[in-house]
Parts: structure tokens; sequence; C-alpha cells
């Protein structure tokens, strides 16, 4: 199976990277000459069309990107070729595929505060969530190859359905991105002073501001949602005349999440069986013919 | 010069580790004697009274540290030893020493969410900020201890003054903790979903709940003015058609800081002189008889 990568940033240069590690073929594009030049040296194939691999990710500057994945449905034999992308919001995605049978969406949960292939990173995805977008009615053996290759650069594939997954992304990342960006310019003045826990929460400010750019104004409906959930909290907090349950609180939240029991389950290859998984907080181990192998919190 | 650390968790345990790494000579006290036992395997002297060192380091829970500070300076022969601290706030603890001349306030800008002597990493402090607060009339010599221990440990002592301290940390260090509550809370569900914006910014929250409840209980008016900032920056997020500039400012803000061009400049070691190498961004890297050499922003 070859795999096409458009795009190569960050993200698309760490997955053709780490696929090359894994002795993967890789045809890669990218509309940079000199980010082709160094692909091209690091093994990548980027003479060959993207769009006559088995498998075509689309990871291209988020806020074009469904637009790219648009021309790649069109471009590809889509009866012999799987399309997924990278996008960290699906909206304007699954609108720009419209339902088509050969598009499963994906999105690792990974990256740094740099970009571009110099910052490209074959380790990048190890033990990171790799969300898959499963549809009631999804060609499972498409999102069987989707899962593979998350599998190939060590991440977890984590099957969640395609609606779920912006609202939730707005709460885990695009909030933590808006606060990183709020920290910063709160504490301007002292960061000559600060240790981990703003460094922790700020560093993502240090990053390509297109990012989050996009993903508030593709999703700015969830964030919107999530800005005001958190603002809430911060009223309820102000006003309580005890802070130790919220830290109490969030304490046991990490241990419970740290110290969770993993079983390793076998389950149908089916769109609910699949989705069953991420929704307890599971993710697929391996992929087999017709079955696939998970762990789930006991 | 002998140090004496009082209390061996995470940050007396660490720093009692960094000193006998760098040679120096260390007692050491805990209330648990497994920690005394472990300490002393580790070459501190858990034997001799620690009160008999030439600079003490006051290192116990932050609750109660300001007791054990007054308790401490009753207990020094005042005219040889200088007694410093490691709190996170310094009301409590600048009331309780009420401006004794043998006591230095400091505050080392390191920490994880660990806890413990189990959690004792000697290289913790490297490239840290170290605060040292120098107040008018402070005696220069006992700063300069202050700022050689921080030294001796890899860190980069900060002279600030003691009234700005509570007020910037609450901005720079408790607010982070009282977000990283927040998003773990929120964030609860989703939590098999996140990279590293999520984690990086509720990784202290994983910690002991006890710090972050006395940061909060011990700071409540700055940490409050601190919250009610934020609120309002979120409300004007909320509020403005177009994010970019946000995103855009927030970069440029760490631009700045990580682009910052360093020039050593050496200085008459005052009060006035110290804290002015704080006030702009820099940091001291010697200290001599009469001046200390610093970096500062060009």
């Amino acid at each position: 199976m070859t795999v096409g990568v458009l795009g190569l940033g960050h993200i698309g240069g760490s997955l053709a990277r780490a696929l090359r590690a894994a002795g993967e073929e890789v045809v890669g594009w990218d509309a940079d000459v000199e980010v082709r030049r160094a692909a091209s040296e690091a093994g990548v194939d980027t003479e060959a069309p993207v769009a006559e691999a088995d498998l075509v990710v689309v990871a291209t500057p988020l806020r074009d990107l469904h637009t790219d994945v648009a021309s790649m449905l069109d471009a590809v034999d889509t009866a012999r070729t799987t399309v997924t992308d990278v996008a960290s919001v699906k909206g304007p995605v699954l609108a720009a595929a419209a339902g088509h049978p050969a598009f499963v969406s994906g999105h690792p949960m990974a990256g740094t505060e740099r970009s571009g292939w110099g910052a490209a990173d074959p380790d990048l995805f190890r033990n990171a969530p790799w969300l898959v977008l499963v549809a009631d009615g999804a060609a499972t053996e498409r999102v069987a190859a989707v899962c593979r290759l998350a599998l190939a650069v060590g991440a977890r594939p984590v099957p969640i359905h395609p609606q779920s997954h912006d609202r939730a992304l707005a709460t885990v990342s695009h909030l933590p991105h808006v606060l990183a960006a709020a920290l910063t310019l709160q504490a301007e003045q002292h960061l000559p002073l600060a240790a981990g826990s703003l460094h922790g929460a700020a560093r993502v400010a240090a990053g390509d501001p297109a990012l989050p750019t996009a993903m508030v104004d593709l999703n700015r409906e969830a964030v919107e949602a999530a800005l005001v959930h958190l603002t809430r909290t911060l009223e309820q907090f102000r006003a309580a005349p005890d802070p130790a349950r919220w830290f109490v609180s969030a304490r046991a939240v990490w241990d419970r999440f740290n110290g969770r029991d993993l079983v390793v389950v076998e389950r149908p290859l089916t769109p609910t069986g699949l989705r069953a998984v991420g929704e307890v907080g599971g993710h697929v181990i391996a992929v087999g013919a017709g079955t696939f192998t998970a762990e789930v919190p006991r």
C-alpha cells in the first residue's frame, strides 16, 4: 500500500517521515519546491502523483483544507483510493466531501508550536490519539485503512462519530488555544518570571497564529459555547468560599484517567462497534479482516 | 558554607539533591522519617540541626510555611545565619518575618505535578527563574547568599521588589493553576482525545491539590483580579469579529521574548541595582563583593 501525503508541513511532513521510518512507500507533494526537495532527500517520492496512491492524506493548512479534500476526491480513482485528512475542524471538510464513500476523515491529536517541514518529527504521533470519524454506513475497509495508517506511525486510533468531533475539539483543543493566547497577553510583562504552569498553558500561543485563527473561525459556535462554559466555571470558582473542592475534583479526574485499567477486546469491524470503543475512552490496537482489537477501560 | 533545608518534598528535596550534586554540604530535615532516611542515603546530613547551617531554606508545605519561617528565625543565630524560603505566595511569609534583617525571601519558579522526596530531581531548577525578594535596606550580603544558592543549582536569580511578588504570581502562576483545574473538569469526558494543548495547560491539575488551594487562599485578592482580567479578555475575544489579531499579538509576545538579545552588565550590589535587573526582565549570573553581574535585554 502506498500513502500519498498532500502538504508536507509539520503534520504532513511528520507523517511522511514517520511512514518512511516504518518502511512504507510515501508519495508526497508540497507547494514549496524547497520542501519537496528536502522531502525527496528524506526518501519521499515527490515525482509520482499523490492522487495515484492507495491512501491519500490531505494535510494542507486548515483554512482551505476542505477545498483540497474536494479536489482530491475529484482527482483520485475512488474505486481504489481512500482519501483522508488531518483537519482540526471537521464541519467544512465533511460538507466538502458531502458523504463521499471514498472519504474517511481523520485527526491526529499531535502538534507543537513549531511549523513547516523543518519541524517534521517522525515520532510526533507516538501514543497520540488519532481520531477516525466513522459515519453510519462507512466503508469499514476504508476506515480500517485509516486506522492502520495511524497504527503504522505509533498513534492510537480513536473512532468517533463525525457529529461529535467539533464540539469535543472545541473543549479539548480550541479552548486551550484561546486560553494560551489570553494568558500570554495577560502575562506578557511577567514572562521572565514564569514556570511550567504558564509555559505549559501558553506554549501553543508561540505557534503559527493561522492555525488557531482558522480553528476559531471554522468552529466558532462550539468554541463560543466552550468559552461560555469556562467563564461560568470561573465565576463559580470566584464565588465559592472554598477553592479546595475544585482542585481536589480536578486531581481526581486525572487520577481516574491516568489510573484507568485497560483490557484488550475483539469486536466486529462495524461503525457502531468501532465507535463504541471511542465512546468509552478506548482505542484500536489492531485491525483484522472483519474484526478489530482494541484497548478499553475495564 | 553549609545549607540547611527544612522540608524535603519536591522542592526542598530537589534543592538538597541539586546542592549535593554541586558538591555542597547540605543539612536536611523532614517530618517523615522515611524521607529523612532516603535523604541521608543521598548524602544529606539529617543528624545535624538545620538551624545551625549558614543559610537555611524553609521548604515546608505552603499552607503553614510562614509559621515555619517565624520559628526558624527564632531558632537560628541571626548574626551568622540567613533564612530564606520557597513559598509561592509571599504575603503571610513577609508578615511572619516582619522585616527581620536575617530573612531574604526567595521563590524558585520550578515544580511539576509530582510531589514528595520521591519526585526530587537535582535538575529541577536548571535555567528556571529563582525570584529573590529584595527589600529597601536589605542586607546585600544576605541577598547575595540567596542568589549564590540559586546559581549553585543552575537557576537564574531574578531580583524583585517584595510588594510586586504576589500580584505578578497571581497572573503568571496562580491563574494558570486555576485554569488547569477548570479545563480538566470541563474536558473530563474528552481526555482520551486530548493533545498537547490540553495536556500542557491542565498538567498541573494532576498535582497535589493542597498547593493550588493554598495559593488561592493566601493570595485571593490578586488571584480574583487576575481572573477578572482574564474573563474580560475572553469576553472581548468573543465579541471580536476577527480572532486573528489576538493570536498574532500573542505570537508576537513570544517572538519578542524568545528572541530577546541579552547583554552582560556589571552593577553595584544594592537593592535598587539588583531590582533594576529584574524589572527589565534580566537575571543575575554572578555575585562578587560589592558588585554583581547580570544578563539583561539589550
